[in-house]
């Protein structure tokens, strides 16, 4: 509908209301970067993030979101938390047995959470520690700029829809059962048409990218990716190759294979 | 104008191009909540900024900043570089004698600049260092999150206008003499009145903000402030105390009045 409305008038916003899980910010974004237009998207989510000098969990991991269509073959896209890490990555995390970032989570006592990512995770869901803002604790490496995105995605996403906000999105009502999020999301689209063409803003977008690509490297480091470059990498990657399936997803299909007593062998299985 | 467009079609936007200093983005943004707007701006700049995995200054601080209304004395306001600090900020440190913050500077050989600031100001000015993004150097704290928000502002500054970006923004001709900076700004305004109006979007920013500052606080800190809170309080006090003069401004200020023999004493010779 965004998108509708700037391909009539320029630009368009949309802003959602009683909303669950929003998915892939950065598909909504791609949308609009294909169709020629600016796309700038983000949601409120479940209270997990402690503002600069807080160490309560206020509002969510709030991507900030935007896609900008270039001339190459995938658009930029940079889609991501205000905090710096975020639950499922602390869980894949505590998968592969790689201890928590420091900095990345905050205790209740206001130190940073160190070793095991499990022990983080579990920390995080009781209420005794919450993520931290890209920028990481206190002021010394800009810890209040995440925070401010923090909360300018926390605003745009319910003050236009008269939504709910911060502790009332944790997915429980006041005896502790679950209840629906009521999440509010936000979604705007800038034509490019309506300024000097669709064209000449992929063309300079590219030109622009493929200039930082080429800078000088850190020693260690052969390649300087711009946003939406690895993802359209893994994308081509699938397409040949197909998704890769896991361990403990493995151990599913075969359970139910077996329960059903199918003639079928997985692919890893040979 | 993009405020005068959104008042009328509920959103509007503005691309300036060939332009010198940006002045404070922060001002921009406010025009827009004073009058009930959500103000969006960014500037491009002086290339002083590495991407991730690189170690060239390649766009500028490209400060991405956001206003929003509130039912406060003061509007919520993020402006803010997206890389972690700026020029400016080491300028102060070296007057102050303070020590560069280790994460903030890179140097061509892919190490964090430490110690004296005006030495990691001179390497910077040399194209020996560049500026990190927001997050820092690598991807562990999120550095490609700043980098990505810092190309966002780079995309938006020049490929609406057909603008200069990147390198060409230093201010020299090949021939290192000075030339304009020929920069590029951009300017959102979105009407809250074209959504559910002015009033509930003031009070609700307001509600969320307050719960933000009551929640609770790191040991070592009475007060999580918000957005513009700082700057509020600072103006305040401006109004009663007046401007204060540093000790080179005064200085300046006492020998342009002894060339000129005036008879006249400055407040800070009592």
């Amino acid at each position: 509908m965004a998108i509708e409305k700037a391909k009539k008038y320029g630009m368009g916003m949309v802003a959602v209301r009683n909303s669950c899980h929003y998915g892939i910010a950065g598909y909504y974004a791609s949308q609009a970067a294909k169709q020629g237009c600016i796309g700038i998207t983000g949601t409120n989510a479940r209270p997990s993030v402690a503002p600069t000098f807080g160490v309560e969990g206020m509002f969510g991991t709030n991507p900030l979101t935007v896609g900008i269509p270039t001339d190459e073959e995938f658009d930029f896209v940079i889609d991501c938390a205000t905090s710096i890490t975020q639950n499922g990555k602390i869980e894949y995390y505590e998968r592969i047995g790689e201890d928590i970032h420091p900095g990345t989570v905050i205790d209740i006592d206001g130190n940073a959470v160190e070793g095991d990512s499990g022990v983080a995770l579990k920390k995080i869901r009781q209420g005794t520690a919450a993520l931290t803002t890209l920028g990481g604790i206190g002021e010394d490496l800009g810890g209040y700029k995440g925070y401010g995105y923090a909360m300018v995605i926390e605003l745009l996403s319910s003050i236009l829809q008269d939504g709910w906000y911060g502790k009332d999105l944790d997915g429980k009502d006041e005896n502790g059962n679950i209840r629906p999020y009521h999440l509010g999301h936000f979604f705007i689209a800038i034509d490019t048409n309506h300024f000097l063409g669709e064209e000449l803003a992929r063309k300079k977008a590219g030109d622009i990218l493929r200039a930082v690509r080429a800078s000088k490297k850190q020693p260690g480091h052969d390649r300087i990716y711009t946003a939406g470059e690895k993802e359209w990498e893994v994308y081509k990657q699938r397409l040949v190759d197909g998704v890769p399936i896991t361990g403990p997803v493995q151990k599913e299909f075969m359970a139910v294979r077996d329960q059903f007593n199918l003639d079928y062998k997985f692919p890893w299985e040979d």
